[in-house]
């Protein structure tokens, strides 16, 4: 095997592949990055069991500029590996693998020569088979994870709700993440989508939090395809595999209130920094609460934060609209903040029923396809 | 006490005095941040027992446009206080102090109610009773402190060591400091010094990173005092007090070789990225050790680097001149990288003896004011 490439290039699709890699993996050849050279391509491979991300270098990539010698293939310890490659003096690298699974990194008067692992020990990426594939815009799949796996759990307790449940049906995709405090629902329309396709998974928050930041990149759709245990998503030069969580989901879409009693009207980014501020003081207490008091008659909607021994925080803030029922309501900042923040510099409309009840948060614009739901805390007083 | 004040121009005051304040610190009051209102000025305090600043932000001062209406004072909680001024929504702040130490913070519609401490509690800056002085440039002295502090010693078995020695006499500025692996010298002369001035100090490595810090955003002169136990900085609006290390510094003079055997120059940044990369596989070693090997009729200088499990490295390096007798050498790969970053971009020369003899390096520019020392490393090849 042999072959010379440009860095700065090389540089870019090791990055994607790294991003499947993981150092804490008990097996030692999934530390590796596998290379598979052939006349016409490169194939990286990164894996933790979990995520497998292949990237392809053709030779028709100007950026890449590569230049095959000699096919064949080898896996490389993939940090160190990646670090050399970063830190080469030339813009261009040759690697050149023996029998031992040595390989030779020359770049300028620099040489590396570094102890592989045979590729025949690699394992095989999973089988995706099956025809039926989704096309979802780039941008458009990357809102859907960011606007609901932020409500992913984190424990471990209940593994599948540390995963975003997806279904597909009548030619709507529908995304909705829950840790029984707060809950994330997004829906989008699939624009080419055959109506009687019909999926039901749950894919790990953590495949998709390394999805998104792989798609900030690209600019293509994105191709999915659904198997028994896995799900693959293709784009530019990249596949990347994720196994699936196995169970069922519970039934979310009965926690979602239909009727409220007091309605509050706002911009998302303007309460944010308010929250962010009264949770100042709330961070310091044990409880982390911040109390919500909407005066529907004076129209005033005000915040409070609190820590004992620190002091006390109070805000009048900001909104267009104040409706309905007066009401005091106290919740976790910090998943206010992050349901706030999945709404970008939307106006959002809050729908209150009881102090008690969750609420709902939803983007004025859209009211249907997009809603944040939180669950109120009990105060002492 | 009650003023307004532009919230800009604050936090760049507060973040000057928080450099002091650590919240590792045993006594309560020092993870306080001290407010002194008079009719002038808003003196700020912070110290750690080690260092102590101090800085003032007058009326007259346009971009803090400082509001006087109540004199007094009062100690804040550092962090907390500093998180909510930068939080504050609006361009300026009103805080209004209580007779129970209880300071009202006001921007728009923000109101914070925040307990402080009793100011009398707050200990008093050291005394530096001397009217002698010296005045060096900002970024002469930041020079001075970066192209040392590296070299002072992490463990505190030999506390003095862990200091940077100052040594003021006949006109000139003596900086050392070494951890007994590597040292580094530098000398400035003092431009209006009076050359019967004779001090010799040991500074805390730790105040004078911090002093470095602060002197970024600082054009002006320093002026130093020196007392019994304490160094003062004065600059800008701020007064920067240290401790000094009590005891008796090493005789270092006699370190420094003056003979050569072996003398190599070349560029300071090209041969860091050389060692950059052989120290990519030292790392991996339990030595992480580099090995240096130069033949003179052959003029070649070629950078070895070694790791049993995953590989090796060998580069030839770049030089403008090899003279006197072949040598092999062998180095702490990090050691040389903290005394090359110290020559930023300049050519320099490295003076050999023998392979278990300390090496210098000086740059080509001004050999005599300026010099780093390498010990090496013995090995077993």
């Amino acid at each position: 095997m042999k072959f010379t490439v440009r860095r700065s290039a090389f540089i870019n699709y090791l990055s994607d592949v790294q991003r499947a890699i993981s150092s804490k993996v008990a097996i030692d050849i999934l530390k590796g990055i596998k290379l598979n050279l052939t006349m016409d391509a490169l194939i990286l491979t990164g894996s933790d069991a979990d995520i497998s991300v292949e990237t392809i270098i053709s030779i028709g990539d100007d950026h890449a500029a590569l230049e095959v010698e000699q096919v064949g293939s080898i896996v490389l310890p993939a940090n160190f590996f990646i670090n050399i490659v970063k830190k080469l003096p030339e813009d261009t690298l040759t690697i050149e693998v023996n029998e031992r699974f040595q390989a030779t990194i020359t770049s300028g008067s620099s040489e590396f020569v570094i102890n592989g692992l045979d590729p025949n020990e690699y394992p095989r990426l999973p089988e995706v088979d099956t025809t039926e594939q989704l096309l979802v815009a780039s941008d458009v799949l990357k809102q859907v994870i960011n606007q609901t796996v932020m409500a992913v759990s984190k424990q471990e307790m209940r593994p599948m709700l540390t995963g975003v449940h997806l279904v597909i049906e009548n030619g709507e995709l529908r995304a909705v993440a829950t840790d029984s405090h707060r809950l994330s629902q997004r829906r989008i329309q699939l624009a080419n989508a055959d109506t009687t396709m019909r999926y039901d998974i749950i894919v790990p928050g953590r495949s998709l939090k390394e999805l998104a930041t792989m798609l900030d990149a690209n600019k293509d759709d994105v191709v999915i395809q659904i198997a028994e245990s896995q799900v693959l998503f293709m784009f530019g030069h990249s596949s990347f595999y994720s196994r699936l969580l196995e169970g069922m989901y519970p039934d979310t879409q009965r926690l979602i209130p239909t009727t409220s009693e007091t309605q509050l009207e706002l911009d998302a980014p303007s309460l944010m920094q308010s929250i962010d501020r009264a949770s100042l003081l709330s961070h310091q207490g044990h409880s982390n609460v911040v109390r919500l008091k909407m005066e529907v008659d004076a129209q005033t909607a005000t915040l409070f934060g609190n820590s004992p021994e620190i002091g006390n925080v109070e805000e009048e803030i900001a909104f267009q609209n104040l409706t309905g029922n007066d009401l005091e309501i106290a919740f976790n900042p910090d998943y206010m903040k992050d349901a706030l923040r999945s709404f970008g510099q939307s106006t959002i409309k809050i729908s209150f029923t009881q102090p008690l009840r969750p609420f709902i948060l939803v983007p004025t614009e859209n009211e249907n396809d997009f809603v944040q739901l939180v669950t109120p805390v009990r105060t002492a007083d």
